[in-house]
């Protein structure tokens, strides 16, 4: 579970990575916490931290169970998926946001499989 | 720990599902991203996902501890109470924000007593 | 691993009571669901409860995967440090929102240290 464990840190990383652009966008733009809407800039960089948080709620879980009932390496493979995903999701959302399309898809869809994989893998150990 | 497994996999089926209302009320509403504020309809299904997920960061830990260290069948059933709780508190609350009270109780009592029972039974094993 | 349980529990029994602290803030400013804007107060206690969840996702995985790759009693005590930082990043902000860095620091610091360690571990581990 080696790979499960590098790919969680990496996007750990990458999501603690979002929460500094965060702080930063706050400095630039001037919004004071605990104010969090004001500027059209910030509220894009703020809404990627946050949609990547909404996500990783369940990416967690489903990667190491994925990784555990149904095949770790597969599994960290569709982990770097998620995690390229979602750098094309905030390039592609502070751009402009009618642009965060692609890289939600490719997340969600990495997320998804996790999903079924593990409960088709945890399903098949219960019988 | 395969019902533990398959009961977080239903509850992030779940919280998947609500985050798919929000994408559809933010069509039907015309609120835009990175705009979550300006319809009550959508702030009502957007205050949903974003309590549930809430909720997650510490039903998830609890329902695992509760498995390893107390009794798997007991916390999977406490698991599933949360979910139910979950689905009246989204109807409520989409129906009348007063009504999310009901809902809302039995997820939090469901926590409360996996992380009970998770603490006596880490500290048991402790000893 | 029961320290590391022990500090997962306790940092969830701060962060559930954050969300209390949330629910009665809400009823004495009388900002009523959905909204989550309107009073200076209310926003900060808000603040400090989602910061705090912003901060758990990773916390919580970079927790157990240094517990389990380098050493649980000391990654036990980089996670009462993280519980500590909550602490006074709640004081402080509550306070003033100019007051909530120190706190904020102490507990990203202990989460960069439980994230490098993990990763550091379980990279050995793959070698």
């Amino acid at each position: 579970m080696e790979w499960i464990a590098l790919v969680t840190l990496l996007v750990a990383a990458e999501y603690m990575f979002m929460t500094i652009m965060v702080g930063k966008s706050r400095g630039e733009s001037g919004i004071s916490a605990p104010k969090i809407t004001g500027d059209e800039k910030f509220e894009r960089v703020f809404r990627v931290q946050q949609n990547t948080l909404e996500q990783l709620i369940i990416f967690f879980p489903a990667l190491w169970l994925f990784g555990y009932y149904m095949h770790p390496q597969i599994g960290a493979l569709l982990g770097l998926a998620f995690l390229i995903g979602r750098v094309l999701y905030a390039r592609g959302y502070i751009a402009d946001p009618d642009r965060r399309g692609p890289g939600f898809v490719i997340g969600i869809l990495a997320t998804l499989a996790l999903l079924l994989g593990g409960f088709v893998g945890a399903g098949l150990k219960l019988l």
